[in-house]
């Protein structure tokens, strides 16, 4: 059996963890979402390496096997400082996003969107073009999406969540991007809305991408009961009322903590 | 000479700063932007207070003679604690603005905009009746107003501008709003577009209104030449990127502090 820890700027995260139980229904899982300081797309590396660590110590004091780190900006500009900090493996989403991105992309014409954080970080870009160095990579940050996602105004049919996204993407459209990365957590929940505005593009979610590198990596038992923990660092209320939405099915009890 | 000091959840407070400095322009101010912990908008009360106790206490050690919160959220949930932390006066900028939709509003029946933590406090509602029992207040949460003005997207002939503010505000003209609080430093910057949507309404700016508070409580020479000093607790760059925007004035230096 096998503990995960994963940790999130807040409860985007939980899209990823949602992911991961599906591919390791037996394993149990330790989740810290940072709801205190969330976002962290806004801020600099600085910063989100900060934070990153004390969540990283925070989690490593319950017994994992191995951290996920399923906040993209987090993952993009933090991953080198985790990895030296910490005595088990840890993994982020971009890698694993950007190899999916890298195969599933039929001409190589990849479209990067995420946060400012990520965007500005390069961390996609150079991920992509260590494994496929023909590829072009057109990346774009779209700040409203978060808040969008979070509001809960998703409908693709909704025309302020068309005028939002068709802005966002229209660069990629026109580049003529046959791939494109999911580069947030929170963005699989406009996964529809980004789909009409970009028919026929090969959508990469990198919490299914690094769901399948975990599950290749650590054993796991589907028969038995997993427990999972839910921390985060403001009020838990707030986390429960939106948790079930992201996670795709019911968290009942979030615990605060200070890290 | 008076020197005041001014904290916000981020670059937002500066709005606020911009109408101090039109009424006081003698004055010096030390201003403090807790960037790395924005938004306060979306946290719980006890976590906006931590933080504004935290941003009081280093402002305090600059010998300021008043203590503005320029954060509506911060004033909503965290000035009591302010008051009792410090001893110098505090003041927030939801009594003031409340108080000129009092007086400013023809029939009492004021519509409030403002983020989540500062709708829910109930402040801008109590702060109104304290002051006029009569009047009708309506207020709603616009979480992604703020968004909006840090993205750029304020212009009011912009068909997603327009579809957003329209959303929010729909229920306030059903409801025959005759003034409108703008209950969040970033909304002077959506005035054009929130003015368009409801026209003929008193719009009120709590950042004009603490502005000519702070006037009759300290003198002033409007020769002098004022010093003013900005600290942010992210990466200075991305304020200064922005802040211009905001102060209307050029900010040419911001200093990183960890409070």
């Amino acid at each position: 059996m096998s503990r995960i820890g994963i940790f999130d700027s807040g409860v985007g995260g939980l899209t990823v963890q949602r992911a991961i139980l599906y591919a390791l229904p037996g394993a149990d899982t330790v989740y810290l979402g940072d709801t205190a300081r969330v976002p962290y797309g806004t801020k600099s590396a600085e910063t989100v390496t900060q934070y990153s660590l004390r969540n990283a110590a925070f989690l490593a004091r319950h017994e994992i096997d191995l951290l996920v780190v399923a906040c993209n900006t987090a993952s993009a500009v933090a991953l080198p400082a985790l990895a030296a900090a910490l005595r088990v493996p840890v993994l982020g989403v971009v890698e694993p996003g950007a190899r999916a991105a890298a195969r599933l992309s039929p001409a190589g014409r990849i479209g990067v969107i995420g946060t400012q954080g990520t965007v500005a970080s390069g961390a996609y870009q150079r991920a992509i073009a260590a494994v496929r160095p023909d590829a072009e990579v057109i990346a774009r940050a779209c700040p409203l999406l978060v808040p969008l996602a979070e509001e809960g105004w998703t409908d693709p049919q909704d025309e302020v969540v068309r005028g939002i996204v068709r802005r966002y993407l229209a660069p990629l459209r026109e580049a003529g991007v046959d791939a494109l990365v999911l580069g947030c957590t929170h963005y699989p929940l406009l996964r529809s809305a980004i789909a009409a505005e970009l028919p026929g593009v090969v959508l990469v979610d990198s919490a299914e991408a690094i769901a399948a590198e975990i599950r290749a990596r650590l054993p796991d038992d589907p028969r038995r009961e997993a427990a999972h923990r839910f921390f985060v660092t403001d009020a838990p209320e707030k986390f429960l009322a939106v948790a079930g939405r992201f996670l795709g099915r019911a968290v009942t009890l979030a615990e605060h903590v200070d890290v």
